[in-house]
């Protein structure tokens, strides 16, 4: 693995993120757009060049000042420094803000004295700690002069170097050992991390965001400690944006493979008496995958959108707190959900292709213990989906203010417009009504955008509302009872969250739809964005009924609806899938190579040559059949 | 994972089902009870041994006459003759009777001529074949003097046996090939075979259900060739059975691994400033572990109720046409709700462990990956849900004919009773009026027993009535209209099953509540399966507020009745999951040994003791505050 990472490196795909006076490419966005595919080749490949590109050489590219780039930068990009990121301790995952480690200023010596106080804060699980990392960007909370400033990030050899290049022995001080063996990634060498009072330079503290000047006097062109440490952290997003591309990535390629199979593998007989079904054929199997192809294109477009919105922040073309805040929103909520998507799809593929699908050499079983994991690192999918609940209420006070509404709204164009429609009960009346006999008339209404549109977005909206105003008395109360309402309420606000990551994928494919030039195309994707945004809403049909958004009748239709598109869609399923682009070398799957076909014509064949030969047996029921017929002539 | 093997031979347990005569126990339902507990040492220790015992072996009790199982069984039994099961195919997975593999009878030579006439005929699959198995039990379409008598089962020697008793080269005529790596079970040497005219004796063709004179005169003592191929398939429902408690067992697993671990990690501070809060405290955290511990129990009690009937129809004392049906139905409905239940409940305790979840040492990942195949082997769950569909039509044409409802009734005993309460529109109405301002009063009502039964076992029956409907026009039609009518319907015929599982499971669970004699246990237990009940409703909401079933604000209440009971049942997490009686040895995952509670009971230990030395440095903010004290004070 790191021999293939060296591949990459002489390749320069992965420096193109890099400031060009270091030989990079100064192009955040093609970096990350390059780094998802490497999913297709191989999950572990992609995730131990993401550790030394993505964590370790962007902690000193983002946390570091020109002098500290400049000097450490080349090594890490040529991976002649192979590092780890070591930020997690396995006491503390997701609340980096509590990490244990500690540095603390010794102005006698001007060294950091970096100190690993109990077993729960070792470093854990972190990628190239186990064998490759020679040198580490350790983050741990910055002590001097008595005074805590919060988690920092410093720039710690951890290893020797051998002549060969590999890897040696641990530094004095440093110790460490391997996760052992994992789910998936195994092509990963994650392992942990302690320190026991190691010497680090003053300046091999990342100073962009703070600094210590040799007397130990801390300063920081970022005043609140908060803002700061928010600020520090903001490099992480590439990993969930890259995640989501890399997610949504591994989705695809399942469901090609699935697809592809269930094209051509045959089960029992149908209509015909002679000829097997095409499993696609069944309505069981067009239900399990068609609407995960219509997630997919969803998924695809939203990550579009999150890739562009990302590279004009990490351009500098447009960097503001606004647009920085905006961006980790959305990466936390579409990372959330294409993770998702992606094991769940996985698992749906490996199913519908039967035992087939367990053989590795079918690829889903491995692609799935891969992604699994992709659910908690990089932040927890539920811890993240609660920081974009947090965001949408902010969001939401903020209006009921009178403030703009933030940056996110322009993925919601017109929200408010929409959402004034569904909100009394009259209206469901009207609508029940009005439904009454007419079920065409009603799925009708379903396939326009607006109604789509509204639906999804009255349902955030009126999430987020009702979460506000029951939390509302949380703001008055004691602690204890405070953090009571805010838990109770917890499962809605990531319910809410995502709401609002679904409003965002449709969104997406919805615009992505007015780019499409060739009518046929577009027409063939308007009804896979419909069969998308159906599927949602009969996911929360519950919701929409008790809100009365949708009268029984209406929602009844919906899945009738949906079950008319699968019809529909099914003799573009194949198309759906190729256009993807993956070859035969990106799936690498037996059974999407065209084997299944062969062996289910060379059955077909024996069995059309044994009926024409007139040598075939005759079942034994024909033949009782047969001989009652004789047995009555006789008669 | 073969000498593991010997070392159950050795024991004897694995012999509890063969005739006492050749030193068996002539005990069904004690066998299949131990070995489903092999799941907790190794699944694939459990599916090796199921191979050898409960397919190979089973296959000479169950088909084959006195003679033959005199002759064959002891062999099977101590293992000497390790086998394959050599039924699958790699053409045809669950459409057994599809098989295209030939056996021809030559009287001549008094023997058949076992035939593999194309690739997808390779049998595929096969535990034991690749490595270990020297005989199989092949299935083949027996022909004799022209006429196809249907799937039969003949005993085939594969492999020579060298003096050290272990499988040598494959005997003339016979090739195959190891199905490599899989996604799970790699402890099972799963293979392919493939026969080139392999000529097999006349008397090692099994011949309880269908034999062949020298002449070649087919004989059975079964008539018709459909119930004869369903007989004879008949024995494989103990696989589906000990699957069903094998599921069960692994996701208690998983649930008592993340309960425990849940009740020690800690993760940020809530309303304490110093105080992490142990996750299983969250909110999202209940929701996530606690309403999969309900189903658990239930899963459970189903189980017991499953391994009492097969131990009725297998021991003999009671083998009637109509068991033999319902214990393949119940097997076939609770083993696809089981398994779907162990895979999505492994993957969701997988990430409730966040990372330390993803390590193989904690089990779960490895768990997930062996478990994962038995929602497609021993019958696809797709299939076997349409199989119970099909029962459940054919059981309510039965009972429009005025014949006795079968014996899946005894399940639900009151069905009947209760299914008239919620049909007309009125009582709809009614309850919306009785329920205004009242959600409490709504509450207590869902708690009843009677009410939980009536809103589960009215959906079952008015699904299936409204399938029967639907389907009707089908009698009459066209043979591809017939396809395509039954097509459009097979989504719903799945629901209806699972609906029917459902009932299953929670009619148990209620059962066994009246079986429990401390008041305390039952109490909380009868909590446990009102959570189950609910989360039933809740998973089906808008199906019950779109038939009128319950009105919109009812079903309000459904979900935050769930609140209140995972709540109140919170406290109880850790006992449910203990009760479950797996010790440190079945667990054998570093999390829930302890390690967790150690490591943050250091770490809290080691802070305590910093603040009360009065050394522990002061943080940025609170210093920023002092100061600004301080500077305001000088003004």
């Amino acid at each position: 693995m790191l021999a293939q990472c060296r591949a990459l490196a002489a390749k320069g795909q992965v420096h193109l993120a890099f400031p060009e006076r270091l030989g990079g490419g100064d192009n955040p966005g093609a970096n990350l757009a390059g780094f998802e595919e490497l999913v297709a080749a191989d999950p572990s490949l992609q995730i131990k060049a993401g550790v030394q590109w993505g964590l370790f050489a962007s902690a000193i590219l983002h946390l570091g000042d020109e002098e500290q780039q400049d000097r450490l930068l080349p090594a890490a990009m040529d991976l002649s420094v192979p590092g780890a990121f070591a930020m997690t301790e396995t006491g503390h995952g997701s609340d980096v803000a509590s990490v244990a480690t500690t540095a603390t200023y010794d102005p006698a010596t001007e060294e950091f004295v970096l100190h690993t106080p109990f077993r729960a804060a070792w470093k854990d699980y972190l990628g190239n700690a186990a064998v490759h990392a020679t040198a580490a960007t350790v983050f741990a909370q910055l002590v001097t002069g008595g005074v805590n400033h919060g988690v920092h990030c410093f720039y710690v050899p951890i290893r020797t170097t051998g002549e060969d290049g590999r890897a040696g022995e641990f530094l004095p001080g440093i110790g460490g050992e391997d996760d052992g063996q994992k789910g998936g990634l195994n092509g990963v060498d994650n392992g942990r991390l302690h320190f026991d009072h190691v010497r680090v330079p003053r300046r091999d503290l990342l100073s962009r965001y703070g600094s210590v000047d040799a007397d130990g006097t801390y300063s920081s062109p970022i005043d609140s400690p908060g803002r700061r440490f928010f600020t520090m952290l903001g490099s992480l997003v590439q990993g969930r944006v890259s995640l989501d591309g890399a997610a949504s990535n591994a989705a695809k390629i399942g469901l090609q493979i699935a697809v592809t199979y269930g094209n051509q593998r045959r089960q029992f007989t149908g209509a015909s008496a002679t000829d097997e079904v095409v499993i696609l054929d069944y309505g069981t199997h067009r239900r399990r995958l068609i609407p995960a192809i219509a997630e997919a294109y969803a998924t695809h477009f939203a990550h579009d959108r999150l890739l562009d919105l990302f590279h004009t922040v990490f351009s500098g073309e447009e960097d503001t707190p606004e647009t920085r805040e905006d961006l980790e929103t959305t990466a936390a909520a579409l990372k959330a959900s294409s993770t998702r998507f992606a094991l769940d799809t996985l698992q749906e593929t490996r199913e519908a292709c039967g035992g087939a699908g367990f053989l590795t050499e079918n690829r889903i079983t491995s692609l799935h213990a891969d992604m699994d994991v992709y659910a908690t690192f990089e932040g927890d999918n539920t811890v993240l989906l609660q920081l974009v609940g947090k965001r949408l209420l902010s969001d939401y006070a903020k209006e009921l203010k009178g403030a703009t509404p933030g940056g996110m709204a322009r993925y919601v164009v017109d929200r408010a417009a929409s959402a004034a429609l569904h909100r009394t009960p009259l209206k469901r009346a009207a609508q029940a009504f009005a439904d009454q006999g007419s079920a065409r008339r009603a799925a009708g209404h379903l396939r326009e955008t607006d109604t789509q549109r509204a639906l999804l977005t009255d349902r955030v909206d009126t999430m987020v509302e009702e979460l506000a105003t029951a939390l509302r008395p949380a703001q008055k109360a004691a602690p204890v009872e405070a953090a009571r309402i805010f838990d109770a309420h917890q499962a809605e606000l990531v319910e809410a969250a995502k709401a609002h990551a679904d409003l965002l994928r449709w969104e997406a494919f919805t615009q992505a739809l007015t780019q499409i030039e060739d009518s046929g195309t577009r027409e063939v994707l308007t009804r896979v964005r419909d069969l998308f945004g159906l599927t949602l809403v009969e996911r929360n049909l519950a919701w929409y009924l008790i809100n009365g958004r949708l009268s029984g009748q209406r929602a009844r239709t919906v899945t009738s609806y949906i079950e008319r598109l699968l019809v529909r869609l099914r003799p573009h399923a194949q198309d759906l899938v190729d256009a993807w682009g993956f070859g035969p070398e990106h799936l690498r799957a037996k059974i999407a190579s065209g084997a299944e076909a062969e062996r289910q014509d060379e059955a077909r064949a024996y069995y059309r040559e044994l009926r024409a030969s007139g040598d075939a047996p005759v079942s034994e029921k024909s033949q009782k059949k047969a001989q009652a017929k004789v047995g009555a002539s006789r008669r």
